[in-house]
């Protein structure tokens, strides 16, 4: 797959890429393509289809490549725009931004809060149901009761997915994460994403199946941020010219990166975790500033859903009254340790970590073997979605049957059973005075059931045999969900099988150790997370905010950095493993290894199209129709100057609506005021994904194809460049480091022409390289 | 002060810079220095030394500046070692890697430790000794034993600043952060500094002074990972050579941000905060590998630290048994607060914002007021110490007469008074049943003292009029301390000062809100801390960590957010004042508005000198003698090379190394091989602060002169360079995100030399553009 591709929705694959192999020959287009040297362009060209492509097995779709270079202040119509901002500008610009923050807040806070209580009285309805027809011992009208309720859910969800947004399928993080490496994945953030992502993420979990609405939040929280940063909507006359400052790839990007905190907030209501998850986990590029601003939105929605859960305790919120907000409470444990408890710890953290990675190596698998059968159609991918559903249903009905019926805790402080709320104690098949401890983790929604696991003080609660059940079933179940065309989300389902796990650990433990098994059950949830996501403070702060307790510090790092530490040996994060499934061109931060021994040259690949500072209309409108690069280096060339100099790089956008705009002259001449008067800067300002000028809205006359354009005035003359001798790796951390989307080779010598060639995010991709040169070994070798 | 100076030690402010301004006349050094444009040499020569020196009004010595760029393995000699790396080699470094991280928080917690338990000793007898002579109302000779005491401590702690290691006063963060931004001023991470930041530290706060041990303990944490990465001493044989692989500018600088997480996480036993920390205050260039590794050291940090409070609480850490490491608690109040609350915590956090921009700039004017005392020798500088503790040991004696005896409360869980341990209630001059309460802040530790204004649940125990004189005393206090010759961390004492302000406010507010009195003090700490050092998340998180209540969050993170927004508008954070004042050449993240009007051309400054690839050895020596340059660029030459050509860039170190070496050639040929045998890479590998080759070393012989020496193995092939039209703003961009140290002008057009002059840190500092462009209005506009 070509990262670098034209924005006009074109859906074939492009496999063409800007820049010239060596750039000996370069010629101006149309007339002389580059002939190039013929040891590596033939091998080139038949690998080209091969790199990046191959991997690209599911959803391999054309993805624009976002900047964070000021393109758009460097071109001579924006500089003087820029200058002309008066300090008023600049106050509403610093206010719009802290005001969209706040409404990105607000927005996410009440999404957030909308998700909860939607699904917990869905489920909660469900389960009432459900209940009151297992008191009537009317058995298998309840199970056709719950089966049907849940196969009727998940087949609206799948359904959503299906024919509305494909794209809110899945967890989102992984797009969300891909966007702000700079990769603008297809209508990931589009509104009917985000409707799809809400509506369908709170059918899933109502419809019992093992996944979460985190991820689904993040996403969410990301959609909201970039549905406000594209400026209302021009087809509902709702457009504001304030707004014009932030159609840019930089201010787009900072305010998805505080959608993504503000997502995790919402969902664990974690605000410190949130910030910390765009820091390690969500954001490729980050700034002081950001910091500061994430912090601000996820402080509004803390607050929103504070005022949310006011509101829930006076019993407005439905059926089970607390709005599904409470926190996990370990807290009250004594937490002290001896030398052998931390032993253990560790050991539940090694194992963990082994059993994390084994879960991404399944997940890994049965995405790609979903992947198969959801290309077939909307159809196909509903029947997955509903016999997962139906699987789940039959575990999660039929399991609690194998399950003893156990007495009610004397010394409880809680009702025994605890069946018309939220509650450790579920009835099920059993009499009165009884309860079954597999139907209080199955028959319940993944948050009560982790709540009940985490519970503390309760050591005998669940019997051993039950838990190992639950794990295994919430461990399979999980993978099996997820890749089904729904909105899901990972971190409950590894949650909810790591404290499934941890509390299993505390029972066998249980004689040689003083830490409480709800304890147990934190530390295996931590280090199923430390195993599958990777992450590591941010994970550690969101624990920690949903437990409340900071006493739990050091163990829940302790575990944390030795289940990630074992992870890593054996495979990637499970996000990582899922960006690279779905073949998205995520550019990693540090430079492989191997790179050192290349140099920028060796991987530049042609044909090189420049333009000439003053260009035929025909020739620009060729290139554009032929080609699907995203910028052309602009040269001026004598009689303007002396010898031919590299005058910047234009953008395909700009070109675009410098066509429209007709500012054409019979003569090669300079005719940039003329330009000035017929079109403004903020024609130029970055449009919405897909909303662009395209190349079909042209309507050029065959007469002006013979007149020049002048192309100074949307030069961007200060381009990054690189020495064709550039060590790649060097080349690699700038083209990282500053969020370049191109970026020009220029000749070691001065005999040759002033540009070589383009380097652009595809070049950089392993598979390019490893296609050039498949004599390369890459060597791991983390850190 | 240039930015861009020699390492020899060389104390005279050197006001030379590489790089040429125009380079239309470059020629070879030293035979023809570039004749320079006339317009602008002339100003730029006498504006030169006014530039960035004048600002340096207090300690205005060279620093010598780092470079992230990987420079170490781009040279052809290193490439060659690189690639000979085993796997077993990549393992050790990376076992090494993480063996530094364990030993600096190994280090820095047992230094937290000790000095947490050293102070409450010291302290601790001396305040003992004072109550036992109150109690035989001894009053005069209690105040001698106290100021005595005090002024003792006093003057021993200047001493060892005055004498042993000047770099070890004042806080220490500024230092850090501006080494972490390639700044390494002179000794500040060495054995000395860290020798006399401990003792110094220890010392000061028992000697009363309103100072902190947290600014210490950063530039503790940073200098114990500088030793450590410098990989033993020579002079005692503690050599190893796997260490080589950390001897570069990258491992250090990873080391010390550790070093810095490791103090702020052993000073407050928080170690997400010291992570944070780390990230929003300390660092200027941060990885993702990088939040893991820091991660780690202060889970270190914090299991040794439980280690020893386990320790402690068997009693035997002496007089007051706990070592002093126990947190605030205002834990256990119920936080429920209603519209007028927050409208309340808003103006507290605006005026906090205030009071804290007020502090600033007070503390401002006290450095620049001291400095002039503290240049003219240690015994000025001692005497301003004994002065200063003398000030003190006055208030905290005499203030607390003022203040009426208040009844020992009747339903006081503690006994009261609490004379003879930490507690609340001191009786200094009342009788039996009755406490002093200004007493109880005055005579007592700065940590106590912080406990006590936080103690919840206890509204009448200090009356307005205390907390009033308490306030106004602890706050002129702190800023008359800041600037003395002692080690002076400032966190302590703005919280102390927002402690007191925050008790007072509640007490004002008590008739109309419901929140504690003691939460008032938590978020007027919040407030001053926000107004003083702008930082957000970090100080949120530490002071959730401190007081172990995460329910507090939301009304904290409201109160930073507002005082820093206040303060932010009217002048900058107190740290980076500091660094100002230091005359630290500090890089700030972002490109100023003013440099997007400019061009790299425009800020170079000659005369550049450059070098052939094959270069006279006395050409060389020349250079290295009579310029401060540390970086030069090679150019190659006819008859290597077609045309003359960019080679790269060598380093002065390196340049050293290989004149030692005497690799000379009669002729001007190629000798890489012969060269290879006689040096090792290792010789290369970064010297530890001061400890390089010196020119002096050098014995080259007269005959040696005329000879040649090819400088391609040590030349790092792959400079980043900009094109002289390039925009200076995004010029600024490129050399800060990539951690430059020098950066490389090459021309536009291609009829020029190939090199037009070198960019160095010292070219984007605002003093030197201002210098050269006096027009150039700098407007605010901060983010």
């Amino acid at each position: 797959m070509d990262g670098e591709n034209n924005v006009n929705g074109n859906d074939a694959l492009d496999i063409e890429n800007e820049g010239s192999f060596d750039g000996r020959d370069i010629g101006r287009y149309p007339s002389e393509f580059s002939e190039r040297n013929m040891t590596y362009t033939e091998p080139l060209l038949t690998k080209r289809t091969n790199t990046t492509s191959q991997i690209a097995i599911v959803g391999a779709n054309l993805c624009p490549i976002e900047s964070l270079d000021y393109e758009i202040f460097e071109n001579e119509i924006f500089k003087q725009d820029w200058r002309s901002r008066k300090r008023i500008q600049i106050f509403q610009y610093l206010t719009l931004k802290w005001g969209f923050a706040l409404l990105i807040g607000l927005g996410t806070g009440l999404a957030g809060f909308l998700s909860n209580i939607s699904v917990e009285n869905i489920a909660g309805f469900k389960l009432l149901l459900t209940t009151n027809l297992m008191y009537k011992h009317r058995y298998f009208e309840a199970f056709l009761a719950y089966a049907g309720i849940n196969i009727g859910l998940a087949a609206a969800a799948g359904a959503l997915c299906a024919f509305i947004a494909p794209a809110a399928a899945g967890s989102g993080i992984p797009e969300v994460k891909a966007y702000l490496n700079g990769v603008d994945a297809h209508s990931i953030l589009a509104p009917s994403t985000l409707f799809v992502k809400i509506c369908g993420s709170i059918l899933g979990v109502s419809a019992g199946f093992v996944v979460g609405k985190e991820g689904p939040m993040v996403h969410t929280g990301a959609c909201i941020a970039s549905l406000l940063g594209q400026g209302g909507s021009r087809k509902y006359h709702l457009t504001w010219s304030w707004l014009r400052y932030f159609k840019n790839d930089r201010d787009r990007r900072d305010m998805i990166t505080c959608g993504a905190a503000a997502g995790v907030a919402a969902a664990f209501r974690a605000p410190v975790g949130g910030v910390l998850f765009a820091l390690e986990e969500a954001a490729s590029w980050w700034r002081s500033a950001l910091l500061w601003r994430t912090f601000f939105t996820t402080a509004v929605v803390a607050i929103v859903l504070r005022v949310g859960i006011q509101y829930c305790t006076l019993g407005r919120c439905g059926l089970f009254g607390e709005g599904g907000l409470i926190m996990y409470d370990v807290g009250g444990v004594r937490v002290t340790y001896s030398v052998e408890d931390i032993v253990g710890v560790l050991l539940l953290g090694a194992i963990g970590g082994i059993l994390g990675s084994i879960y991404n190596y399944l997940v890994d698998k049965v995405i790609r073997m979903y992947s198969i059968i959801n290309e077939k159609g909307p159809g196909y991918k509903i029947t997955l979605v509903i016999a997962i559903a139906l699987l789940t249903s039959c575990c999660s009905f039929g399991l609690p049957w194998f399950a003893k019926c156990l007495p009610c805790p004397a010394d409880s402080t809680v009702s025994c059973p605890t069946d018309h709320k939220s509650g450790n104690y579920k009835s099920f098949q059993c009499p009165p005075g009884y309860y079954n401890d597999l139907a209080s983790l199955f028959q319940t929604t993944n948050d009560d059931a982790i709540r009940n696991l985490f519970s503390p003080r309760t050591t005998k609660e669940f019997n051993i045999s039950s838990l190992v059940v639950f794990f295994a079933a919430v461990y399979f179940l999980g993978i099996c969900t997820y890749g089904i065309a729904i909105p899901s989300g990972l971190f409950i389902p590894v949650i909810l099988a790591g404290a499934a796990y941890g509390r299993l650990a505390g029972r066998l433990f249980e004689s040689v150790t003083k830490l409480d098994t709800g304890l147990f059950a934190l530390l295996g949830a931590a280090s199923f997370l430390g195993g599958t996501m990777r992450m590591t403070v941010s994970l550690c702060v969101i624990l920690l905010e949903l437990t409340n307790d900071l006493l739990l510090l050091p163990l829940v790092m302790l575990v944390l950095l030795v289940s990630k530490s074992v992870a890593d040996s054996f495979n990637k994060g499970v996000y990582d493993q899922i960006l690279k499934i779905k073949g998205l061109p995520y550019l990693e931060a540090h430079a492989e290894p191997y790179m050192r021994n290349l140099i920028a040259r060796d991987v530049v690949s042609g044909p090189l199209i420049t333009f000439s500072g003053i260009e035929r209309v025909g020739n620009i409108l060729h290139a554009l129709r032929t080609t699907g690069h995203n910028g052309f280096p602009v040269i001026d060339e004598p009689p303007f100057t002396d010898a031919p100099e590299l005058c910047g790089l234009v953008l395909r956008s700009h070109l675009l609506v410098l066509l429209k705009g007709k500012n054409f002259s019979k003569e090669r001449v300079f005719i940039r005021r003329n330009m000035l008067q017929r079109i403004s800067a903020l024609d130029f300002a970055k449009a919405g994904s897909g909303k662009g000028i395209k190349l079909e809205d042209l309507d050029i006359l065959e007469e002006e194809m013979d007149m020049y354009v002048d192309l100074h005035p949307i030069t961007n003359a200060s381009p990054y460049t690189v020495v064709e001798t550039m060590s790649l790796a060097k080349a690699a951390i700038l083209f990282r480091q500053l969020g370049l989307r191109h970026m020009c080779v220029v000749p070691k010598s001065q005999t040759r022409p002033p540009v070589v060639g383009i380097l652009t995010r595809h070049d950089f991709m392993p598979e390019h390289i490893f296609g050039l040169y498949p004599d390369i070994k890459p060597h791991r070798w983390t850190e």
